[in-house]
């Protein structure tokens, strides 16, 4: 199966990002969605979603505890995921599949989920409309990854975001100290994972030569909601209903 | 069948947003997307999105010329598509259907559809994270709209966001007139299409008597692009990458 881990956190648009993205993941075949709140306790929100979802899922919790050094997203929560994952492939029949990290607010085209079927050990691929670029891209020659088209942190060890590679998920378990880190500098978490696994040379370039582009870095824009209790006429109170 | 309505322009996240809808209108059953490029020539970009979709599609296409009093985006494109629309119903020989504006960056759950189905005349129902609100919403008392909550120009006639109503299609051959208007004040095109069909008490409300959230007017934020030639390294081309 492909394991698709996503971090999520309560905030206005969190229902409105994870029901768009749960109706793709139901189009997947032989999907499952390892979802991390991060939180004190799992929320009847998520666990309902995820119940009418009809989709193979885990839900997990872990509540994010920043430091000032590091104020990446997720750290905590993919770490739990991949530690429930091992434990859960350690004693499943079928260890096959692939591990790709997916964040709530991104757009998954379902041609992103065929190419990763394809991964040996790590797959990448282009990915749109983020560090600065319309497109961050591995470059390929021969069929072989050569370099990076990157502009923001391009010394980064593996210049590619969370969304553009996935990995084969019984290489886990062969590193069983495979992780993300607080220890490591804003947009290192990406090579962090990937150096346990693969080098330049060895990444396998999808989505046809990294020419296509598959998946994008969406963000869903902020809601500015009224101070309601400024307003003349108020309206009638709606924290009963869940958005 | 539901013909959703959406009017689309070229963008950075267009293809985006584009295809994460068109992914949910592939799990819709019985359903026509009327697209319209608000461009003088269809482009490629949507053409083959739509083409490789599977989904029931009309690709139409019509460029805006805003006027200075009247900057409503989708006007000319909503006002095509039933035009067209019109033409296809008179010869069709089955005429029922409902119509429902759709913008292509909301998120919509499957379930607005269904509660659609429902729909004598003209159907009604929250709308999540819009208007300044967390949520715009029919009061519904005694199975009746009495009301509206809206706190951003709560005087409009109809005060309720496009993804709020689908209206039963017959009723457009029946009201030969009906389309939206670049005479009304910004936010007052609900209102104008509204009033060909509907009374506030004629109003069915929907989804649980408008107590459910089913779609949320979600914006993608606009992506900020580094200007690559005030690089010192500049990164290789990506014109010809489609994003
Ligand atoms: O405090 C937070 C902020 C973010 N996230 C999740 O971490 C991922 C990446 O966060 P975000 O999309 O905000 O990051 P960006 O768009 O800036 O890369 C998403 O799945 C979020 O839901 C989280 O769990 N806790
Ligand atoms: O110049 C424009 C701006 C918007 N739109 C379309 O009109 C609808 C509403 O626009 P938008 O989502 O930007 O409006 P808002 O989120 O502000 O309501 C969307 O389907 C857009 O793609 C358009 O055709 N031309
Ligand atoms: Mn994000
Ligand atoms: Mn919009």
């Amino acid at each position: 199966p492909i394991y698709g881990i996503t971090p999520t956190y309560a905030r206005l648009a969190q229902k409105a990002d994870l029901t768009r993205l749960s109706q793709t993941l139901s189009l997947v075949k032989n999907f499952h969605w390892i979802v991390i709140e991060d939180s004190e306790t799992k929320t009847k929100l998520v666990e309902n979603l995820l119940k009418e979802s009809s989709l193979k899922y885990t839900h997990l919790n872990v509540k994010t505890h920043k430091a000032k050094h590091s104020t990446a997203s997720g750290v905590e929560q993919r770490n739990a995921a991949l530690e429930w994952l091992r434990g859960y492939l350690e004693t499943a029949e079928d260890k096959k599949g692939v591990v790709y990290f997916m964040d709530d607010d991104n757009t998954y085209s379902l041609k992103v989920f065929e190419e990763m079927r394809k991964i040996n050990k790590v797959g990448v691929w282009p990915v749109g409309i983020v560090g600065g670029m319309r497109v961050e891209m591995p470059l390929v020659t021969n069929g072989k990854v050569t370099g990076f088209n990157a502009v923001w942190k391009p010394f980064r060890p593996f210049p590619i975001d969370m969304a553009g590679f996935a990995i084969n998920a019984t290489l886990f378990l062969d590193h069983p100290d495979a992780k993300f880190s607080r220890k490591v500098q804003s947009g290192f978490q990406e090579s962090e994972i990937l150096k346990y696994f693969t080098t330049k040379e060895e990444m396998e370039p999808l989505a046809d030569n990294c020419t296509k582009v598959y998946v994008w870095h969406t963000r869903t824009q902020k809601p500015s909601i009224l101070n309601v209790k400024k307003l003349k006429h108020t309206p009638v109170p709606d924290d009963h209903i869940e958005v």
